[in-house]
């Protein structure tokens, strides 16, 4: 399985009057993960969009274990688990200062063709690069 | 079951280039339906906050069904469905048109006293308040 | 001159951890004071959009001079102050408990062809409306 | 005068329909600028407000010169213009693909008491580090 780390620094924006991050940032950091994750296998979610495909999130389930606050490095793991049919699967972890972990996510999305706004198969490099991992 | 309905419009900002309205935005609609529920039930999440009281949420997962876009008017109804020692669970779900469904969503919350920062009951008059509902 | 009144609340996604409305989020605000101003005039913004025409923001300047809070029902004062060529320019101040001064603000945005994406006329109707504001 | 470079991704959920990066989301990259000139520096914006010390942005002004879009990598420049009395000024430009101008803005931010909510005079060391610079 593909296992993807990347990071970034909550920003003062991205908290709230608790002090934590808020809940609804969470999402972007996600979104984030799985972008870097396709990029550092040679996938670009740009050129996947310019080719004529759209892939929105479908599903999407956090759960808040430690609060982020501000200025926390956070580390996002991205695992891409499952590519079937027109769906594919991320599952997430995020963690702060080395070993805490904040929280763990999954989203699936779905290809969707921009000319019929209906679920299409993943372009045939995707389900090639996808075959090996 | 107490169900709620308040209305907002999806703002430019909120979009994305997709011309959908983003995923991670979804979650600020869901804390406007929990917070006018309560609300409209003479419950003001800021003054249990200002009481000593936070309210984070610990878990989240949402369907999104069908794509809101740039300026729909979207009803979002949310139901207090459990409240369960420091615990409170909301589902919601937000239509667009009338009763195309967009979205529908469950967050779980704790009830987290400021001072110790670990859960605790949520305040009399919350409980008295839910107990007819 | 054309003034409009518009009212939102404070989300609290929007507080960052001062216990403020965060300074970037106003821009939102603008954003809601000008689309509103505009559809109180029997003009959508959406269908401009659609008609071929964007009208992206040039500049933006503000003054936070109290802050908004959680919570805090804002009223968006919008008023269309400038015309000109390809440039339209909006004025804006924001209150909060009736007649306290949060912020204002002015912003100039211009009309933008799609096909060409260089600037362009105000669409004929567009022009016509504000002849008489 | 301090110049300090930055660099950040435009992320999905901070475009718009135009498919452009939202005017209200430069704030944040202007407040990731100026935290991490800051930190260049040694001081960490982090620990002055747990020193009590709040720094809220006062004015801001941005121009938008080209749009920025999904997936550009952008270079903040950030220049600590002027230090006076309770207030600092920072000025920002921001790059794509090297050399092309996206932004340009200034903000100027208040040293406010959190126990006073009163303007107060930067912390000694602060002073101190920016004589010289």
């Amino acid at each position: 399985m593909y296992t993807h780390k990347t990071s970034l620094r909550v920003r003062y924006g991205e908290t709230d009057q608790m002090g934590y991050c808020y809940y609804g940032n969470y999402a972007q950091f996600f979104e984030v993960g799985r972008v870097e994750a396709l990029r550092e296998l040679g996938f670009s979610y740009k050129k996947l969009e310019e080719s004529g495909i759209m892939l929105p999130v479908r599903n999407y389930s956090v759960n808040y274990i430690k609060p982020a606050m501000y200025d926390d490095l956070l580390t996002i793991e991205t695992i891409i688990s499952k590519i079937e049919g027109a769906r594919i699967t991320f599952d997430y972890a995020i963690y702060k200062e080395g070993d805490i972990k904040v929280a763990e996510a999954t989203t699936t999305l779905v290809f969707v063709s921009k000319t019929t706004m209906r679920p299409t198969s993943p372009p045939k490099d995707f389900i090639v690069l996808f075959a090996g991992n």
